[in-house]
């Protein structure tokens, strides 16, 4: 049998079905009781008739349901313009109570005030929200749309893994695993490993998986665990042709997404979805300093020179929309000294890197990469990179094309999409030092 | 730049344009030099005129570029008939190498002989033989037509912690993780997060991630990592509705990679890509013990009965291919007993799951679950199971609907589907008690 779902409801009016769902409200009137049903499609009205004999049996097992509880109901489907769920509503012939709910820790339909450690300790009643329903099927939604253009690009996905043997890009904020006699240690990002496939002759190759960090920060901002979407390419010409297809792909998530969930996103977080025109702006950093100074009196603390922090990737958000009425902003020309060493610089060791803010909040930093094996060592040992990175190295002996790629954190994404302020919020279960449950 | 590759070269005849790829082969005759040039899409040949002398440089380029280095190539693109590559072949007028290529450690389009951990070692080297690169794009293909066929049904995907605060399901076999002052464990799976979602609302969700099992066997067909693609929905009737909905699910999958992909599988693998009919057929495990005792001589070990072993699956392969014509076949009535306490029964102990069996393997173990609060406290109690089930029993107190799903290792798929016989050379980078590199 095959659910029928509120949304699917006006293709079967007059007739019987089978409806499924949970109890979201049950208004007993004097003559009639209206019980609202609710699945992840919308709300419908189910209504009882007092005064119908045959009706007695449903009361009382009615009477003895809680609200969020499930049903099975036999029912017709009729149209009813009184009803304001939709003019639609269930006249049920027989009642089946699947789950009977306890009294619910707090109302979901009604989060202010809720602690957000409650919440999170009874995530399962959080998500019956509709807002935090609409969140997860808006993230979906987009990582859909993004890697079907990658798919239509002929990438090739890959699962690399998580169990590495040694702590990788920097020995800080790795997570030890006690793996039988020995370490291993919990994979910070899959960077080499992308490389290596295209070093491998993969060519294009794209990845959507956990990422780990062990830092001891307990902001809305950290997680020590999060979804990162990877992706990496070859036969590149520069840095810029990486640029080109971050801009195609984040056009293709958000004309996705506006299309399914823009009007839900507007009346449910009061934000629109703006799709993006190419090529976005792209400036060098110093540039961007001068107009900081210019326009905003703002100077970047002498610590940050050759880097942004939060309050220059707010101004950026504020001077491109400004200044090209854009929310994204390619920002180039970085320091190589604030970059890992497999980024590109070329012969004058400029970077060839950039970061993408979109809204205030750096969203990627993406490269061409070092492909060189004499160089890339170089960069390593600069860096003060020794034995952990040995095995990486290797992938670039023999023969690996120029290549460039990025990664873009799915729950800062969906964060910035919606106008969250948490990850809290947006991760379905969100991992920091102090939680890990449920 | 956009790439050109290989297989988009014949838009390209009369054009000069670059072209980059791996140094294939290089032939290097009295009057004339033949480079054979790879990227990930096939071969084609450049040719380099010896007595023209603006070849020159070229050939004095070249001279001093080994096998699997990298190179750009700007050239016309020439129809030749005589060409053995596609009748087609690139006239350069400049070359620029890209990577230079040591000595390779094997040959790797002769990989008889060369043992598996040294192409391990080497996997980057390894992963150039074209049928190591098929394996990577029939895996990703299947994925995609997997997903497509989920988002099609309106499934929402997921992304589910890896780091949990108990040890789940059972407490052998999970991997422990230094959680700054206290322990996590790495998820074994993400069922109870399917479910979660489920009591949460969601209704229908997936997930396609990295599950991690503490196993010190050092078998071809062990891995401590590996890919789960994994779905749980809810409002369904009964098991065969779950059952249902992989037959669909693999016969997307499936279409999709025949379409594809299904000469190059049959040239390269000697497998014939099927796609089943619906429905496949289905048995009852006693019938089946039958069946095996009547047709093949086969009787059940005494510790097995209620359950399968490996000659079993076997068995099962051959009979559903005897008696139905078909590669796949369900089993049901496993005993409740030989499955975990989450799977449902009805009010006869029978257990409301099964197993399916596709080329004498078992690649999916699904059920409906139990959502009844006070049934599944009682079904964990009977495993022994505490503590650490707790906080999931909790999902489900609060009203839940009736549900189920499955899992299909992602690897095991793979294997199965191109006829190969280790993990080893399935997965991208295999994961086992003594493999953490590269």
């Amino acid at each position: 049998m095959k659910k029928i779902y509120v949304n699917e409801l006006t293709k079967h009016i007059g007739e019987e079905i089978t409806f499924s769902g949970f109890v979201d409200a049950i208004r007993d009137k004097k003559w009639v009781m209206f019980v609202i049903l609710r699945d992840s499609t919308g709300k419908i009205q189910m209504t009882i008739e007092k005064s119908e004999e045959a009706n007695a049996k449903l009361l009382e097992i009615m009477s003895n349901v809680t609200v969020e509880s499930t049903i099975n109901v036999t029912c017709k489907v009729l149209e009813n313009e009184a009803v304001k769920l939709g003019g639609i509503e269930l006249i049920p012939s027989n009642i089946e109570v699947t789950s009977l709910a306890e009294t619910l820790p707090f109302d979901f339909n009604n989060l202010e005030g809720v602690n957000i450690d409650t919440r999170m300790d009874y995530r399962w009643i959080d998500l019956r929200n509709p807002r935090n329903t609409l969140i997860r099927q808006v993230e979906s939604c987009m990582i859909e749309a993004m890697r079907d253009y990658l798919y239509q690009n002929n990438f090739t996905e890959i699962h690399t893994p998580k169990l590495i043997g040694a702590a990788s890009e920097s020995g800080s904020d790795v997570f030890e695993v006690k793996y039988f006699d020995r370490s291993a240690y919990l994979a910070q990002s899959p960077q080499f490993y992308k490389q290596m496939a295209l070093a491998g002759g993969l060519d294009k190759v794209f990845e959507v998986a956990p990422c780990f960090r062990a830092e001891n920060s307990n902001t809305n901002r950290h997680a020590t665990e999060f979804t990162s979407f990877d992706l990496e390419f070859a036969h590149i010409s520069s840095y810029e042709d990486v640029m080109d297809l971050e801009e195609d792909l984040l056009i293709a998530g958000l004309t996705k997404v506006k299309e399914k969930y823009g009007e839900a996103i507007l009346e449910n977080f009061g934000k629109e979805v703006i799709i993006p025109t190419k090529p976005f702006p792209r400036m060098k950093l110093k540039e961007l300093y001068q107009e900081f100074h210019d326009l905003y009196g703002f100077d970047i603390p002498t610590e940050d020179i050759g880097d942004m922090n939060a309050e220059a990737e707010k101004l950026t958000y504020r001077y491109a929309q400004e200044k090209f009425d854009s929310e994204f902003m390619f920002i180039v020309d970085y320091a190589a000294t604030k970059r890992p060493f497999y980024h590109m610089r070329d012969e004058n060791g400029k970077l060839q890197g950039y970061d993408l803010i979109w809204r205030g909040t750096e969203i990627t930093s993406g490269a061409q990469r070092e492909h060189r094996y004499e160089e890339l060592c170089k960069n390593a040992a600069e860096k003060g990179l020794g034995k952990d990175v040995e095995f990486y190295l290797q992938f670039f002996k023999y023969g690996c094309p120029p290549h460039g790629g990025f990664a873009i954190g799915v729950d800062r994404l969906t964060m910035l999409l919606l106008g969250l302020t948490s990850l809290k919020e947006t991760q379905l279960l969100f991992r920091g030092p102090n939680r890990l449950n449920p």
